[in-house]
């Protein structure tokens, strides 16, 4: 997999991504990261690439022209019409399955606004996807890019362990992780379960899915609907809302 | 505000956030940002912050101790019990109001996981709130730590410009932005709207809230249903989605 990315920030993306699991990617042979700036292919000698809006209103916007060009270059070069995301909150929530679906490409180019904006004639003829990483204002697009980047590359075949897979997996069937427990057995008077030092596999298996169900149902019910349990397991989910309700209600009796 | 972040890579967020936003409010002194590696406070010589997970399964957890005491200098210094965000798939998913309401905060800390977690037991002893930036798979902490505090710096009184915050303000309405154009006047064929060229204020603004809903009603229905729309925009919303359905029938006829 070969990103492409497009910014007024290029030293960024070239700093923020070697810690990463992509820095191990891209010393395997399985990525590469490009950062092109958008100020070279500026059309005048300050290097300005930003302008005053049409109808007035607040800041600047990119213009058109070096956006263009900078995608070009990359176009050029690879002889093709590669897919080009554009970071934007007007864009399509990102989510696990974008990543995977993202990761079957050869290259893939991102665009990273700045200022106010892109003027929408060149995104227009660029751009085949508008993606945002959420519901919240950034200051451009370059850590949205980066967010991608990373969760993109940890679906490229090679570039996770097949023990490192396993995790990204799970995020897969709609349920939050079970809570984790490492050395020493009792920290600051807390203990590890017992059953998770019990040896007894089925028995750690069935305690992990549960605290896996419960702690979904808590904190993020939106993904419970999408997730397949079994009819016990639903059954168990009711049990446990209304004993919620039924503390709820008592605790706002007192 | 001032950020302090807890992780086993403290260069990434340092270089990271440079050329964001957050570099121009540290320089005029409404940030603070100070990366402790965890890795410091390692109670061994080879620095190792890893252990196997009991109860077995794939990779490894970072243990209580070093997060805890990297945790307490920070309490220590400043000398009471700060919020403390833990970057998590298995938090509450970030948004817009979130970081309106953690802008009220003198001191933030973020703690930034890597490998399969951190034992829970510290999470339960110092984590305020669980958050995540969205529904897919990260290496770490760090590039959503770096993604909630370029956010939440945006809402930090004196970070922004008058005119910048409008622009924030506009996605807190649940409406998309309008498409913006700058110079030239015909770039590749196409032609700025001639509404935006005519000065007229109020037709102006007429169009760019009708565009608003259209891209809001087209990209994110789910947003749509919690903007505030008048009888006549809604009926309008109404009428756009007749026409798709039938545009889409015809389509599917062929």
């Amino acid at each position: 997999m070969n990103f492409h990315v497009l910014t007024l920030f290029p030293e960024m993306i070239e700093q923020g991504m070697h810690t990463s699991i992509i820095g191990r990617a891209i010393a395997g042979g399985y990525l590469s990261i490009d950062a092109i700036n958008i100020r070279d292919y500026a059309f005048n000698k300050h290097q300005k690439v930003d302008d005053y809006p049409y109808g007035g209103g607040a800041g600047m916007l990119m213009q058109a022209e070096p956006v263009y060009l900078a995608y070009e270059s990359v176009q050029k070069k690879l002889g093709y019409r590669p897919r080009v995301v554009y970071l934007t909150p007007q864009g399509e929530v990102f989510h696990q399955t974008m990543a995977k679906e993202l990761a079957k490409e050869k290259d893939l180019v991102f665009l990273c606004g700045h200022y106010e904006g892109i003027d929408e004639r060149v995104l227009d003829e660029i751009v085949t996807d508008y993606v945002s990483i959420g519901d919240y204002v950034l200051t451009g697009g370059e850590l949205p890019a980066m967010v991608m980047m990373d969760s993109i590359s940890r679906m490229v075949p090679g570039v996770l362990s097949n023990q490192e897979s396993g995790e990204t997996e799970s995020f897969a069937e709609n349920l939050l992780e079970y809570p984790q427990y490492s050395r020493p057995e009792e920290w600051h008077g807390q203990k590890v379960p017992p059953v998770l030092l019990s040896g007894h596999h089925a028995n750690i298996e069935a305690w992990r899915r549960e605290q896996s169900i419960l702690r979904t149902a808590k904190r993020r019910p939106d993904l419970l609907k999408k997730a397949d349990l079994t009819n016990k397991e639903w059954s168990q989910v009711r049990q446990w809302k209304k004993e919620w309700k039924a503390a709820e209600t008592e605790a706002s009796d007192k």
